[in-house]
This record gives structure tokens, C-alpha cells and sequence, in this order.
């Protein structure tokens, strides 16, 4: 289907947006409004009376790292499926709903989430919140329908992985950072286990896990909360509460003993480039601020522009095209923290790497400067003031953050923790995760460069 | 225990017996019965009358590569728990009654199977057939022979792996070649997961595993093959049939597209070492004598001092103190195909490397010829003999096979099947499969040699 393209765009930048992003400011959160329905959903409604529009989504904990094994694509199938007849409305009827008044809709799929989501005039949220209760028990899943819809994300995976050398490259690198860990499978699923999805898998997916007790639903827009829940409750709170699910508990990553790499040489790549990555706390699993102190690295270290990786490389040394570092914090379990970069001109690519490592080494042995932090902390201020302005960062960040084992207070409280970070703890995380004996790094070179 | 150190090693070196020993002549073919008891559990007896002597082996088809997400460790565990007190014995009495007629046993565990076995006089074989018949049902799991044996199983990998920079390079190169079969998960666990094993994941996997319709008993000796089936079905043919067991399908390889590298530098490490592995079908998964041509391969190129890579590294060029090729066939998913090396004197790794893969390069390219592939069949066929001679060979070259997809036709034609084996086939599955792109290869290099 049409939309395809952008829906896994959009299920690739779904990890970073509370990166990017950032939460509402103070002066807003007595606003938000998180309600428990009786059969589990969860509501969240955070008011925004700037202009007549709404975003509403609906947050399934469900992601690619919580498939059975040998299914890996089922999650992402979904986000397929769930745009397919039910036994109220015909396949395509709730599309021409949204489009017929105005409205935008979409749909990603990330390790540890599902998410659907419409953007309308605040009159037709009932109506959107019809559609998706609708559609969250009452599919139809025939065999004729999964051999269409998986045709087509077998299309998918061929046109936005198996044709483009840096998605080659990057699936590779997970399933090597990862070695035990879900996030080794790539979302969109290994072709060899896509091609024998079926309706048997599909519908103990779909029973087991789409259901309200496993559902975050996200408003955010022209509402008065009450009600929204008004709302919530005539449509969501019809479906009945699905059987207990069991804790997310998944396989863990070991200690990390070893430097890995990974290469892919290809015809098709005109510019090397590398990145290296280490396996790191996220905001779900790390202590005593951690988190919250890589995100800050990632943004001293590597965060745009004003970073230390690109004032290095690119500003005062000139020999890279690009360089820079993130953080993927809004995961349920250990994420990833990476550095990336790319020559410019004559420079070899091994003089770029050799520059970051160079740059890693430095932060970690001489930690940051309290000015520099304090500058980290204000551009992220700043970020929050942007995010406010969208609607539907807003919306993400509620979301991802619910759905990865956070709450509300989690996002309130957020810039006051980022505030409080130390210096001390920015380089005691440089220290203590960034160890290049214990990273793993992919290389993507042309044809030519094979030896660089 | 003491004989916990014998175990792991045995466990390790399972996968390659039957490349290291070979199946019997056909002139004992006929010998060979084969039975299936009522309740499932498969009986082979292969006579061997030249000494007063009879192995008796118990083969689960539960390996590692079984485990359930998470549990890794657990189908070891039970290598262990196995000699622990029963309903009807006390812990130590199977042991006892073993020393007390002068025999020996032991146990081991791979990726594809558990084994129990006993070396004792004929006229003990049916009180060995009933020990091991009661500890397949009767086991007392409490959460105090838990603990106890869990702290024994973590011990053993302390010192077994995590003490030995080789083992926890293997491992870490096992994580990331396979990037989706469990082969990747090492046998013994990961230590976070068998920190956690406990008596409810005991029991559901004793309760699955530990039937008479998962075991294949191979008995090799001085008996009488009905003698030993009626012994058989005295003692294991009183246990139950369990329910039935889903077919054994797990997760498998995607395409490989990278070449990826692991480097563990330690300063416990005198002598740097390289090997490079790939993904190839096993006897199990290939088709069309893949397999057979794949074993002849690791003969010629590295398979004893009458290979390629020694006569070229260690002989000719005086590189090498070591080089060699080996190949897992014996296993139910695809396996991996291996070549390494280190170096002698003042030559570099990196240039006993080149000269491996130069190798790998010749013979992809310019195949074998007749003559050494000749040699190499008459290499089998002596150590056909040399098998023959060991009991205990024989026995885990059928066991290995049965608890693998094989059957007892698959091992007695086995040699006439690598006789047919043509230097085109050998040259085929060189070019497919060693492809050095496409490779992984694990550095374990001395602390000073770290930039090597």
C-alpha cells in the first residue's frame, strides 16, 4: 500500500524522538490528565488550544522484540493487518473516513511497540476512537488476507532492506551488537520467517496482545479531558479486558567481552562511512541518572553542530562530511549508543574513525566542562520548547515513553533530571560504557575501497 | 563434582566426532538392529564381541539450541541434575553401583542433544538400563538440589569460561555468526540467565523432555540384540509415553552479506591465534552430497598434516606453528565450516591469515585434484578402521546421528556416499560457501599485540 514507505520511516525514528524532543514545560503538566479505564487501557490527555485539531494514538505494548521466536515481522504485520476489514467496517473504509473530513493517519512498528494514528478535527475524535476500538478485536483474518498483506510486506522488506546497502549493513551490525538480546532481529523481520507467516501465528498475535489492557491511548489537541474519557469509555471502554499478560521479561544482553566489526562492501555505495556502537543503559532500565547523563554525552559528544565530534572533524580538522553521536534512550530494555561518521575530500575513512576514537577516548578520560553542560542543558531546553510546538512530538513522547515502562511522571519530571545531571556523571558514563575494546562497528565501502 | 570438568569437554567435542571417527565397514552392517519400543524410545544394538565389554548411551533429543528464550543453560543443567536422587535411588548410588563393578560413565550436552553413558561388563547392562529408565522419570527436583546444583553449574562456567580469554572469544564469535539460529546462545548459558534458572523451569523442562519418545539408546558390545531388547523393554519399556513432542523448527540464518571480525585482547594470551568461520549446511539440512563434499573439503584443505594449509603454513612456508579446517557436520541446523591458524616464530598473524585465505582462495577457484581427493577418501577409510576399534566412538558416531534427523541407514551408507563424493562437488561447495565477505573471524591477541 501506498503508505508503506512512510510507515517505516516513521518505525525507524520512532527510538529517537525523546531525543530529538522533549517533554512539555512545567507550566503544563497539572494539564495532563492519565486515566485508567475498567478493562486496562490507559488515557492520557494532555490539552493544547492553540488551533482546532487533535492527534490521537493508540500505543500497543507490543513490539518486534516481543515475538515468538522464528516470527520475527509479526509485530510489524500488524501494523499491516490492522488496516484490513473488520467485521464492522470494510478494509479501506476508515482511511476514507480520515481523508473525507481532512484528517492524516499512519501506523509504526518498533521493538517494543505497535502505533496507530490519526490527526482530525477535534469534532471526529469520537469518531477515530470508534474506528480503533473497532479494529483493535474485531479483524478479519483470513488466509486470504495475510497472503496479500504478507506480499506485500515481503515487498517492503526487499525495496527498503535487501536493495539498500546501509540497511543491509545496519541489520547486520544489530545482529551482531545484540547477542542475545531481541533487538538483534530487525523489525520489519527476517525475509526467511516473513515468507512462512500465517494465520495461525497472525491470530494468537492479534488475541493475545491486542486487547485494552495492553493499549495506551495518547490525546493530544483542542479537548477538555473529562470529556475524552467520556469518549474513551463509550467506544475503548467497550471492548472487554483481555487475559493478564505476562511481565516483559526478555533474554539479556552477557557482559560484553570482545571489539566487534562488521563490513559491507558494495558497488552501489559511493561514500564510506562507519559507525561504532556500545550497548548501554536505557531510561527503562538504568540507575542512580544514567540515562539521562548518555543522553547529554550523546549531545556534548556528538548532538549537532555546536558537538565536539563536529567542531573536531568537520570545523577545525575538515577532513569529514559528517560525524556525530545519539542516544536511543526510550527503550524497554539496554539500548544502543553510537558514534557515526564519514570522510570529506582526500581523507581516508580509517582518519575519520581514527579522530572519534580519538574524541571518545578524551571524554572519557577528561570528562566534559561544566560550561559545555551547562550549554548541553540549555539546547535541550530549548528542544522542549520546539517540541511543545508540535503536536505530535508530543504525542511520541508520551507514548514511547508509556510504552517502554515509563509513566507521566517519568516525562514531567524528565527536564528536571536532565537539569540536575553533573558533570562527574557525564564522564563517569563516557568511562564506564564507551570502551572501544568493547564496541561494535560497521563499515559500509564502496566497491573500490574493499581494503580501506 | 568432580566430574563436572570432563563433562563440559566432552560436550564440546561432541560435534566433532563424527568427522574425527567415521561409521562401521559394511560387512557389519547387517549386525546392527535397530527397535522402537512401544512407548517411543528408538533401541540400537550394534554387537561387537572382542572383549567382555558394552557401552550403553542414552541420547535426549534436547539441546541447548531447545532452550527456551531466556533459560539458556537449562538443558546442561540437567547433565547435572540427572545425578541427583530419584524416587528410587539416593543421589550417588547410580554413581556407586558404576565404580563397584569397575565401570565408568559420564554425560555430556551439545546444541542438539543430551547424553548419558556407561561402559560396565554385559552382565551389568540391564542394572544400568534400569538406573537410567528411573532417573527419566523419577527425578526429585526440589528447590535445595536446585540451588545446590545451580551454584556448581555456575562455577563450572567461571573457571571454564569466563577464566579462559579462548573460551569467552569462542563464545562472543558463536554470537556473532549466528545472527539468528540459537547456535548463536553458548551450551552452557549465559551466566545472567542461569543465575536465574530455577525449580518451575526445571520441571516443565524435565516434564517435556525426558521421555521415552524423545531417547534413542545405543548399546554397543559384547551382547545379543534380542538379549537386549528384551532387557529394553523390562526396564525402559515400563516408562510412559510422554505427549508428543513438536517438531524440532527453529529460528535459521537469514542470508550472510557482511564480513564481521571479534578481537578479544588479554594479557593471559602468549600466542596470537585467528579462525574464520561460515554458515553450511550440516548433514542434516544439505541436499545433493553437500555435506559428504563439505567433509572432504576440510580433509584436503586443513584436515591433519597431510592438508593444504599445514603442508603450505607449518611445512613449506614455516609461518604457522598451527593451521587446520574442521567442519560440524552432525548437527540438525546449518553448521559452521572452519579454518584458523597462529603463527611460529617471528611471522605476523595477519600474515598467516593472508596465507589461509590465499587457500581459500585457490581452492574455491581451482578446486581439488583427483589425486588429493583420492587421498582423501583412503584418509576416511583408515579412520573407518581406527572407529571400529573404539566402542565408544561407535556409539556416539549412531547416537549423534539419530539425535540429529539421521537414521541407522543414513550412518552404514555414509561411507559409500563420500566415495561417490567428485572433485567438481568439492570445488562447488568451496565456491558457494567460503566466501571470505561473508565470513566471520575471531583475533585472540596478547595485550601488546593489541594493535596487530
Amino acid at each position: 500500500m501506498a503508505l508503506t514507505a512512510k510507515r517505516l520511516r516513521a518505525a525507524i525514528l520512532a527510538g529517537t524522538l525523546a531525543f530529538v524532543a522533549a517533554p512539555v514545560r512545567a507550566a503544563d503538566e497539572a494539564e495532563v490528565k492519565d486515566f485508567l479505564l475498567d478493562n486496562g487501557l490507559e488515557l492520557v490527555v494532555i490539552p493544547d488550544h492553540r488551533a482546532p485539531i487533535v492527534t490521537h494514538m493508540v500505543w500497543y505494548k507490543i513490539g518486534s522484540a516481543d515475538e515468538p521466536p522464528g516470527k520475527s515481522g509479526i509485530a510489524h504485520f500488524f501494523e499491516h493487518l490492522m488496516f484490513k476489514a473488520t467485521t464492522n467496517h470494510a478494509a479501506g473504509e476508515f482511511d476514507r473516513a480520515v481523508s473525507d473530513i481532512g484528517g492524516s493517519n499512519n501506523a509504526f512498528t518498533s521493538y517494543d511497540y505497535t502505533a496507530f494514528h490519526e490527526t482530525v478535527p477535534p469534532s471526529a475524535l469520537e469518531q477515530m476512537m470508534g474506528f480503533e476500538a473497532d479494529r483493535m478485536r474485531n479483524l478479519i483474518l483470513t488466509d486470504d488476507v495475510i497472503k496479500t498483506e504478507r506480499d506485500v510486506i515481503l515487498e517492503e522488506r526487499r525495496s527498503r532492506i535487501d536493495s539498500n546497502p546501509q540497511a543491509v549493513l545496519e541489520e547486520e551490525v544489530s545482529a551482531t551488537l545484540w547477542q542475545n538480546q531481541p533487538y538483534r532481529i530487525p523489525v520489519i523481520g527476517w525475509m526467511q520467517e516473513m515468507k512462512q507467516l500465517n494465520r495461525p501465528d497472525a491470530k494468537a498475535f492479534y488475541d493475545s496482545y491486542y486487547r485494552p489492557n495492553n493499549a495506551v491511548v495518547v490525546v493530544v489537541g483542542d479537548v477538555d479531558p473529562d470529556a475524552v474519557k467520556a469518549m474513551a469509555e463509550r467506544t475503548f471502554g467497550k471492548v472487554a479486558r483481555g487475559p493478564d499478560l505476562r511481565p516483559r521479561i526478555r533474554p539479556v544482553e552477557p557482559e560484553q567481552n570482545t571489539k566487534r566489526t562488521v563490513t559491507l562492501t558494495d558497488a552501489r555505495v559511493s561514500v564510506p562511512s562507519f559507525s561504532t556502537q556500545w550497548v548501554v543503559p536505557s531510561y527503562h532500565t538504568a540507575r542512580d541518572g544514567e540515562a539521562e547523563a548518555l543522553d547529554l554525552l550523546a549531545e556534548i559528544l556528538g548532538g549537532g553542530n555546536r558537538s565536539r565530534l563536529y567542531q573536531q572533524l568537520v570545523v577545525k580538522q575538515g577532513i569529514a562530511a559528517d560525524a556525530g553521536a545519539y542516544f536511543q534512550g526510550t527503550m524497554l530494555d539496554a539500548t544502543n549508543f553510537t558514534v557515526y561518521g564519514s570522510p570529506r575530500g582526500d581523507a581516508k575513512l580509517a582518519d575519520v574513525e581514527a579522530a572519534v576514537d580519538a574524541e571518545i577516548v578524551r571524554i572519557a578520560k577528561e570528562g566534559v566542562t561544566d560550561d559545555e553542560l551547562e550549554r548541553a542543558k540549555n539546547r535541550y531546553v530549548r528542544s522542549m520548547i520546539f517540541a511543545r510546538d508540535k503536536q505530535d512530538d508530543m504525542a511520541n513522547i508520551y507514548g514511547s515513553t508509556l510504552a517502554t515502562g515509563g509513566n507521566v511522571k517519568d516525562v514531567q519530571e524528565w527536564p528536571d533530571r536532565i537539569r540536575k545531571v553533573t558533570a562527574d556523571q557525564v564522564k563517569a558514563v563516557a568511562t564506564r560504557y564507551l570502551v572501544l575494546d568493547h564496541s561494535t562497528t560497521g563499515y559500509l565501502l564502496p566497491q573500490q575501497q574493499a581494503g580501506n
